[in-house]
């Protein structure tokens, strides 16, 4: 593999084609942090099953535009050649792309919408780097951020109105529903939906598409994706949320990027990282369900923003956890 | 003009008296950027017409009362004083007299109101400046952020509950009608508002003594606003939002303001300076309809929030649009 | 007392268990700023008081359970010593616990939320500690941000639906109701009770058990808690708000808390100290009503988050308030 991909390498640098689509793959790898073209198809793949399956090949399709799109933009604003090389440019337009026609119906305003959205996407990446230098990276903010901004606007705009969207209402208290006993056959399709979830698709082969794409980069990485989703799964079913969510994958997908971001990102993996891992994805099933809970009057969906927002908490102490401990030694608290 | 402006400066360094006045003339011209106590005078006559034509003269008023409270509080707290000069501790302030007078009902607690609300928008001013250095200016966030807070609280105090306010409600899909044809005579009707709007007026006389207050001190400004106003209007007709709202101007106030910064105050225009501006200037639109469906459960008007959060938004990547690129390059993304 | 004090600092220093006691108390005076072990005792007095007599003994043990649990993550974490010794990692975990046990029922799923809440509040808290670096300190915001997460995803977990909290709704206009005369005995009360609400328990009798608290470390601490109470009443009397809440103490905790904070943590009291502290309790007290009616349609309710939010607003413009003025002066507002 490491000779197959030291070749692709070399035929890029003289090709400035192959080199474009290099940089899209590795968009698309980066949506769960790999910098790698293989990964990229095999996650591009993923969806384009998905997609297919799922009886809406426009969702794939919108996916790519936007992708390209975003590189585009990227060039256009002379963002700089490392991270646009490393596909920094693109995971999150491949996102808007995905969720936008996935929320929204399929129509000549939806594909303004997507080109518009994909654009922003870099433009807001461009600034959350900024914000969240020295401590951490811009994750999935920028899609969740410009996605947000989109859909709410939808619900003012005729030509776009989604009916995919979830329906308004105020927080009502959770009506208990006799909990239903689940199988293991269900619990493994809740864990493989949690991990292609994170595409915005319930597809068991999606899944193992995007595993076999972690493992071909990381095997790390595709370990904590089946573990943060594992954790996830237990924490929501132990807690009492509904077996339909927890069964879908809807609450697995943001804690399945908690778990690869604090396990093998921004952390050697090694005890205490597995533990503070732990605490961070079973953080995380809270902050899905209370943002869910959040957007209910706005009617719009979590997307990764509970993964953002958990990733970022656990990220901002930057933690060490190097062989002699320190940790935030260096900082202070000073006064409360 | 310069010689009429010189002669201005120099009576204003020998008197305190002028001076207070010029700081003030010049607190109203930077609700749209403009260092000018001509634009200021400009500004504040477009203003005492629209509120005297919209027969709410308190309005104006109460505009008038909270930049100068707003200017002794800045002195109070020992503002540095080239800020204080340019006008930058009292244009907040114009805006939540305003604002606050325009949606909360005249009375002896409506003066407190404002006399609080002008006071708070310097300390919140102060604050601001100190987050936002390094890659943007403060814009209206304080006003937006101090009257949101004070307007939000005027629903649980008897003393001051608001009629003016939107209702409340859960967002809910848009209603779509029958597209009426805009008329010529419309649309310049609505360009205007646009531009009037920025200070909660809809009058076109308004509009004018404000485009001549903008060109007396920039030309490119006064083009911009038009061209924002234009760019809005479009925009949001395009993708099928309320001909009523567009019309009036209250789809296009916000766009003006993000079409001046990202156009002239931050950036030389240049012909991809035009382009990331219109790209700001559109996406607000769709920021605009965001925040108002979002606010809906709060039933508080979106003001010039949605301008800040995209005009930030598009300086946060400090772009520099200089003559050999070079754009974001000194930092990279780092990593996903 | 000194040497009270004295001698249980070398005893402490010679203990672990009673170090470990010592921090755990300190953590409990945090909550009001004392790092002060003999504070600490009795504000847990007044607590364990208050839990007690409103017959509801397991909020004090949820909130010593945190607070154990709290300290035992940042030790686990390796945080800094200073600020750990001072009790800076345990005052967040303190009001978790507390605000966890008065909203949500108890049961097994209750000790378990408790547990993680603790834990993720240190997250927090060594997060925070670096977003504020510079300008001001974490205050409570670890614990409002955790505890509304946690608060927000109960509504969809079966296991834990609280049934203390407020209803969700849209934000309603404020329906004017008789002014009611406000008799001397009440308001006193109202006073106290808005120094106990500061740990959710609206209880005379633990008021003054945490006044003597603060006056053994601090007698200006406790005067500016007082004043902060009586500022508050009468602005929100003024304002029209409802007297139930206003002698309930629950539109005073949060400006209490700005008076302290405001007038003797992060400044000498001085005349002008005094009149700025005194515009940050008056706003705290509008933030307050703000915050209630935009949590409204989120069912959840405002804890200190107003006073988060206005202490910070204050503190951010770095006001040095001293003999010879200067203020904000090393920066400049820069452009608009």
């Amino acid at each position: 593999m490491e000779g197959l991909l030291a070749r692709w390498e070399s035929a890029c640098a003289s090709s400035g084609v192959l080199r474009f689509v290099d940089i899209n793959l590795r968009g698309f790898g980066q949506v769960m942090f790999q910098d790698n073209p293989l990964s990229g198809a095999l996650f591009l793949a993923g969806v384009a099953y998905g997609s297919w399956a799922g009886g809406a090949p426009q969702v794939v399709l919108a996916g790519v535009l936007a992708l390209v799109v975003g590189t585009l933009t990227a060039q256009w604003l002379h963002a700089d050649r490392a991270s646009l090389f490393a596909g920094l440019y693109g995971y999150n337009a491949v996102l808007v792309g995905l969720a936008l026609a996935t929320f929204v119906p399929a129509g000549p305003l939806l594909w303004a919408y997507v080109v518009l959205g994909a654009a922003v996407s870099v433009v807001v990446m461009l600034g959350t780097v900024h914000v969240v230098r020295g401590w951490g990276s811009a994750l999935t903010a920028p899609f969740v951020l410009t996605t947000w901004l989109l859909l709410l606007a939808d619900y003012g705009f005729a030509g776009l109105a989604g009916d995919a969207l979830p329906e308004a209402g105020v927080a009502m208290p959770y009506e208990s529903v006799a909990a239903t006993r689940v199988s293991v056959g269900a619990f493994l399709e809740g864990v493989l939906h949690s991990i292609s979830q994170v595409f915005l698709k319930g597809s068991a082969v999606a899944a193992l598409l995007l595993l076999a794409g972690l493992a071909v980069s990381s095997v790390a990485a595709s370990v904590f994706a089946v573990g943060g989703a594992v954790v996830a799964l237990v924490t929501a079913h132990l807690f009492g949320a509904e077996s339909d969510l927890i069964l879908g994958g809807l609450l697995g997908f943001s804690p399945v990027l908690t778990a690869i971001a604090l396990g093998t990102v921004f952390h050697r993996p090694s005890l205490q990282v597995v533990l503070y891992a732990i605490l961070g994805t079973v953080f995380t099933v809270v902050a899905q369900k209370a943002l869910n809970v959040a957007l209910t009057p706005l009617a719009i969906p979590a997307l990764t923003g509970p993964f953002v927002l958990v990733s970022w908490l656990f990220l901002l102490p930057r933690q060490s956890f190097s062989a002699e401990g320190g940790g935030a030694g260096e900082d202070s608290a000073s006064d409360a």
